[in-house]
Parts: structure tokens; sequence; C-alpha cells
């Protein structure tokens, strides 16, 4: 994996808080490197005030990790580094040390595309202490944006209602990179194209753009420049119309598309990137049928989300797709999830080889995390949807054991899902270091999150106060935590 | 520069909206490939309801006018691409002229690190209308995230009063290089140092990090823990209170703090990342104190911005330094800059070379674009305080002629500038495709950005009700604004 900024592709080791090498040099200084740790990752809240998560990014975790080792560069830069108190920060044993460095880690994950809730595991990495802290802020970084712009995408797609949705928000993401992994989240999340050139290059997703105001402030009259698009571009033309007033727009291109027709060619669509979307939208459509354009589509875009085209919709706007940048690309109003990482199982001891629990004991239940190895079951009825899911620890409970559990908040709060049908969520993705054999492709991902979403109910998709989606933790897993939390006091 | 996401380095040109490149294809159809035109690029409101943007990016500019060039992986990309109704997107003719295609533009820009204000051109770029749209979305993408983030960041500092201040933001960046850009911009803007080690190596940034909570729950006791850490790294300790409970944790700090001390180390500071900021960091300066420790440092962080950090220090909290991270990094709860990229000139006709000054025409004032070339020239007082700022077109006004203007957005509103000391604020930065001779580095940009930040009046600088910084239209330009207005009735 290259990167931006002008660095080599060997950097992706220092993608990473300083505090992971300077702990993972304390575990080297400590003879602790062969320590091993289980961390879990998970978020605890949802953005936009969602009820769920489409998760993204973990498509490209293996070839993070078969791409991480130091090189001399890298290796260089950290020697050069001096400690705050004097001396160098790190020893030129520990850089020898990581001259030699691989990831050696098995990670689990639940599959790009399905649907994630709060405090389930979205993937946990099992390996020595040093290498799972090497790799935190790389997949944090990488899970954490894609995921907050899957579900945003879901969201913008839903509110849709079937009609064409792209992304056009690379002018504002943060840099070439952001652009990359919006576009790519994004098409998880069901939108069907883009405007980013280089996503379709890199990721194959079809890509979408005809003109801009800037065209048509370039000729005399708005004419001569929606006739000299059409002539230069007639099997792409959008012509936009809203540069001048929108009234001339619509006059024009009906002109355009009577000129187009005459040359056996037709006029795509037309777009309006200003003012009262839903007026203009159902002038232009009006202005258009009685010149016998009923083919011609409408496409909008400024400033839109959800919300706008849901409301758009609600009035009637005959609009047949929506360029959604902005507010997709920076997940307005909610720019990030807030995913973490956090040690749930490590070796305490070099005296022995069991891994044990652990877990943030806060008084606050919320603050709270959950112990130990941890993988999912997801529950459906017999239509095949979504009834709840349950979190166990598979050195304790089998997968065929998992049926009661208690709300992962709320012990009080029990849930019984016998007789539903089930499916492990978490796969494995990495094996010692190497990508595992089978490798979800993007649209793998992509049809995986429509079934997913097709499988939850409305009203946990709904905007407004949508319903809960009920995440138990298996009952004997809920007495490790409630053990841990005692011991503590 | 190279990107992420397993790109090629020449895959910059593709880093683009489809629309710059079929707008190229048509003006290369319709034979205007040699038309000219200048581009401007301004915001029309400020993020976070501040007074001023600290501009960033500029300085990325030069290089990425040097690499923008097609190679054939790109241009196979391209070729590739099927128009929606049918044939090719892109001809073969068009192809060929994009293999030989340099962008020979000439850059105009605000250097970095300087104020910038509503409505000024942020930077100016002239040449053909193909190579100004090529351009388009890459210098957007570049200049807007990274202005954002210089703001914020210069704002979160300016409420930390002097204390230092670290990003912490990479976890929840738009993957590595969005991550890389928050600590350029962040520094800037005036951060002291960064969590991200790759920013380390690329930008000369210092870093900062020592341990996480993950390192105490490693060990069997958090005194084990701590002492593990200060014998590991004796120079650079810094100990995390909270884990269990922040009086556990500065009862333990300081027994190892009394160790370091006989072996002639001393423990540099503590940090705190949860709680009630204000309260605990009291208990623990009194605690460290009661125990002789007065020098050692508290460091606190968890969901920071400017406003909790005003907070904190308002209720005399006795923090030493802040980690900020997820609000720096994603600008929270304003995620993007709206910067705009408008035609304010161009060549309408192949029979002249004149470039005729145009502009957005709109019933709304704020909506209206200012035409022709723009440069700005800034005014002070005798102390160096910053009066105002006035843009104007160098081919009807001359610098020295600049005085009179009328506000940008309301004509009624008349500005005299006499007697104060100006300063032309746009250089030159590309010369024809090439990067300009002198070139600033990044800690000029730093180092400017401090300057203009204490020449702004504090008034414009507080966060409630900031005052409005004038910026007016020189009288001769905004003659020429009306004129374009009048003619498009």
């Amino acid at each position: 994996m290259a990167l931006s900024n002008n660095t080599n592709p060997s950097d992706v080791v220092l993608n990473t808080d300083l505090y992971e090498l300077t702990m993972a040099a304390a575990y080297y200084e400590a003879g602790m490197e062969e320590r091993k740790a289980v961390f879990t990752s998970f978020f605890r809240n949802y953005p936009f005030d969602s009820a769920y998560c489409l998760l993204a990014g973990i498509g490209q975790i293996p070839q993070l990790i078969k791409d991480f080792h130091f090189e001399d560069d890298s290796l260089r830069y950290l020697a050069s580094l001096d400690a705050p108190q004097g001396g160098k920060l790190f020893s030129a044993a520990f850089l020898h040390y990581l001259e030699h460095f691989r990831p050696n880690v098995d990670i689990y994950a639940i599959a790009e595309g399905e649907l994630a809730f709060t405090r389930e595991p979205l993937y946990r990495v099992e390996g020595s202490l040093i290498a799972c802290q090497l790799l935190e802020t790389a997949l944090l970084n990488l899970v954490n944006f894609q995921t907050l712009i899957a579900t945003k995408a879901a969201r913008v797609v839903y509110a849709a209602e079937g009609r064409a949705v792209s992304d056009f928000g690379l002018r504002r993401a943060q840099g070439p990179d952001g652009g990359l992994s919006v576009a790519r989240a994004s098409w998880i999340g069901g939108v069907s194209s883009t405007s980013n050139v280089l996503a379709g290059k890199v990721f194959g997703i079809p890509v979408f753009g005809t003109h801009a105001h800037s065209w048509v402030m370039s000729f005399p009259t708005q004419l001569e420049a929606f006739r000299a698009f059409a002539q230069a571009s007639p099997h792409n033309c959008v012509l936009l119309l809203d540069t001048y007033s929108v009234e001339s727009g619509v006059r024009d291109a009906i002109t355009v598309a009577k000129e187009l027709k005459t040359q056996g060619h037709s006029l795509s669509g037309v777009r309006i990137d200003s003012g009262d979307l839903a007026k203009l939208s159902k002038y232009v459509r009006e202005e258009l049928d009685k010149a016998g354009f009923q083919s011609v589509k409408i496409a909008v875009s400024n400033d839109l989300d959800e919300f706008t085209i849901q409301s758009l919709l609600t009035q009637g706007a005959p609009i047949d797709s929506f360029g959604v940048g902005t507010k997709l690309a920076t997940a307005d109003p909610n720019p990030s999830l807030g995913g973490v990482y956090k040690l749930s199982a490590v070796q305490k001891s070099s005296a022995t080889d069991e891994l044990l629990p652990v877990m943030k004991v806060s008084e606050m239940a919320a603050k709270r995390t959950i112990p130990g190895k941890q993988a999912i079951v997801r529950f459906a009825n017999a239509e095949g949807q979504f009834a709840g899911d349950v979190i166990y620890d598979p050195d304790i409970t089998t997968y065929d054991g998992v049926v009661d559990a208690v709300d992962v908040l709320d012990p009080h709060t029990h849930y019984s899902f016998s007789g539903l049908t089930k499916k492990e969520l978490m796969i494995k993705i990495v094996d010692n270091g190497n990508p595992c054999a089978t490798q979800n492709t993007l649209d793998d991902a992509r049809k995986r999150a429509q079934a997913s979403l097709s499988h939850l109910d409305f009203a946990s998709k709904r905007f407004l106060n949508p319903q809960t989606y009920p995440v138990g933790l298996e009952t004997s897993l809920a007495h490790v935590q409630e053990n841990l939390i005692e011991m503590s006091y």
C-alpha cells in the first residue's frame, strides 16, 4: 500500500501513533516480545443517530498485514529520534529487532458489507502484544473511516428509494487517498457510480460526469455552449441548467435535444445544481415532457444528504438521480466513528501460555469493555429477517451452544433466540500474517451489504428514532465479565 | 505525489472528477484547446463560526503541477471507458493529445500560513481552459481540507494559551494520507507535535507518544506496568493514570517517580484520558506537588477541542499540554470547507486574445462571484495590526492605486484605507507549469501563521461572535462587477 504526500510504499509501517512504537520498544526492552494478546475493535455509539453501521475497510486488511515490514529508510528515521530527556528514543537492539519483525497475527473479522452493531467485535487480532500494538493505528484508520462512509452511503441510498446516487465528494475529501476510500466505501454502501476517475481505475467503480458551469460561461451564449457539448459528446450528454437561470437552461436544452434527435442521438439528461430543487425539478420535468422529451432524465446535486433527498421525494420531486458530495465524503454532521481497539485477553506472565480475559472496568456500564476472545452469532427468523446478535467466546461456549444472552449494556434484560436460524459472523481473514485463501472482492461486499440491509427491519433503518437492534452477551461470557468487575472492587 | 490504496504515483492525473476530463475532451473536440482562461478559488463561509481561515495546502501545489502528466497506464484506463449511449467515452485523438499534455499554467496564491477571508482569491490559475479544468479537483482537494484543519488547529492552539497541543488524530482521519495532511496543516496552525510517526518522517514534525491503557492491562498490577515502562523508557516516561482509577494511577506514578529519582532519572509527566479533566487535573497536581514532584507535567486527552480546552483553563485546570485527536482531524463540527474554483476570465472567441471577465450572476449577492484576474492588498496600521483587505484586478488598477473599496457583499459600505501600510498578498508559485524558484518551506508557513495571527485583532479571534474582518472590492473592479450584473438583465 503506497501513501501520498511523497512517501515511500514501505512507509506503511510508520503510519502509526508514536506510542505504539514506544510501547513495542518497552515490551522488547522488558523481554516481553513473545507475550501473546488478543485485541478487539468495536464502537460504542452509532453515527447520525443511526441504529446500525455497515462495515467497510475490512477487505483491505490482509494486504496491509502482508506489506507490513520495516525497511532501512523507516528504520533510519526511527534511529534519528531523540528521547525528550536525552539519548536516543529507540535502542539499536530494538531497531534491529524491527528489521526482522513481521506481524504474524491471526485476524478474524465480520465480513465486509455486513451490518455491525454497537459493542460487537468488528475484528479481533491475535498475536504478540508487540504485533497487535504496531497494527492498532493503521487498522483503526482503515476501518473507522470506511465504515462511517459506508453507513452514510447506505442511508443516502435508502432515502433515494431505488434512484441512482453518485459519489461527488472528492473535492472535499481528505486528500486523494481519502477520496478513494470515500468512493470505495460508498460503493459498498450502494451508490451507483462515482465522479472520482481514479476510483474507477483502482476499484472498477463506474464513473460519471459531464460538464460544469464553467463550460457554459466559456461560450458567448448558453445555447452555443450546450450545442458544442452535445456535438462533442453526443453519447454522454447531460446539460447543466442553472448557470444563468433554470428557465433559460431548460429552454436551450430543449433546443439542443431537438437538434440531437434530428441527428439520430438523444439528450441523456439535465442537471440542476442550485435553488429549490423540488420546485425546479417539477418545472423542468413539465417543460421537457411538453416538448416530448419524457425520456430525458433529471439529475440534481448541491449539498445533498439523506434528509434533503427524503424531503425532495416526499414533495414528489420528479428526480431520477442524485449527486451527493460534501456531506457524504465528510460524513456530515458526524465526521468520525469512534471505533476503538482494546486489549481483551493477554498472557500476563511468561510462566504460562494462558491468555486471561481482561476488560476496562468502569463505574459507567457504557465505558466497560467486553473481555476475552469474541465471536458473534446472528439470529434470523424464518423469513430471514435479523432478530438479534449474540457475542460469545468460542473458547467458553461452542457456536451450537449459543442461545441465551443478556443485553450487552443491561444485564437485567434477557434474550432467548431458541428456534431461530443462526449464522457465525466472524471469519478468519489473516492467518499467521498471511491473507487467507478465500478473499472477498469489493463486489461481494457490495452484494452482501444489499442483502444484509434487506434483512434488517425497516424500523431500524428509518432516520427518526430508529428501533434499537438487540445485541446480547452470551450468558457464560456475561458471567466472566461480572466476575472481572467484582474482582476489581 | 504517490497515492494510497495501491495506486501508481502517475495516477495523480486521475485524481479528478470525471467531468473535468469530459469537458477537456469536449474543448478538444470543439477545437478550443488553446483557449485561455483564469480560474479563481475562494470560499463563501467560514467554518466553526470563525472570522478567519488560515491558508494551508498551497505549498504542495507546485509539486502537484510538476508531476502532472498522463502515463500509459492512466491512458489505457481512460481508453477503456464506454459512453453511456454507446461508443467510447474518449476519442483516440483526445487520448493522444493527453499523452503530450502538460499543465503549462501560471499560478498565483496567497502564501501558505497567511490568513484568508471570505471571497478572497486563495489562488488563481491562468492557462488553457483544458489545463485549468484538469487541475480543478486536485487543487480543491488539496487546499480545502488543509485550510480547514489549519484553521481548526489555530483555534485549538489559541484556546490553549501557550500550552503545548499535540495532534492525536491519525486513527480517525481519512486514511494514511488524510492523517498526513492533518499533521501537516495542524503544524502550520501551531500545534507543537504529532503522534503520527510518518508525518515526523515526511515533514520533520516533532513526534510525541508514550503508552496506552493496554500497556497497564498487560501486567498483573498497575505498579508493575508503570515500573516496567519507566525502566524501559526512563528518558520518555509519561504515565497514563486512568486505566483503573486516577487515584490509584497517581499513587503508583508517585511511587515510580521516586524510584526514577533514586536512579538519577525523572518522571516527565502523567496523562489523564477520561473523566472530569478539570477536577482530576487539580487532584493530580496536588498529589504530585505534595510528593515533591512539582516538575512532573500533566497532559490530558479525550475528545478535546477549542471549547473544552477553553473551559478547562477557565476553571483553572493545572494542565500543561493537550492531545487533540478526533475533533481536530475531522474538523468537527464543520468537516468541510466549501472552497470553490470558478471561471473568472475567459477568451470567449479564437478571434481575439483578450480575456473577458466573467462571473456567476445570481439574484442573491451571496451567490455572486467576482470577475476578472484578482489580487489582494492587505492593509495594516502603524502597529502592524491588520485593518482590512482589498481585492483588485492588477490589469485595471496598479498595486499603488489600491485605496478605496466597497464591501465585497454590500456595495453601499465603503472602505478607505489611505495612510495605512500595504502588502501584496498573492505571489507567483508556478510559472508556465514549473515551480517558481523561491519556494516556502513548511516552517516558513508555520512562522507566517504565527505572525499573521498575532496581527489579527483579538476580537476577530474569539469564538463567540467574532468581529468580521473587512474585505473590500477595489472601486474599479466593483464597477466591472456592477456592469456585468446589469448586462445580464
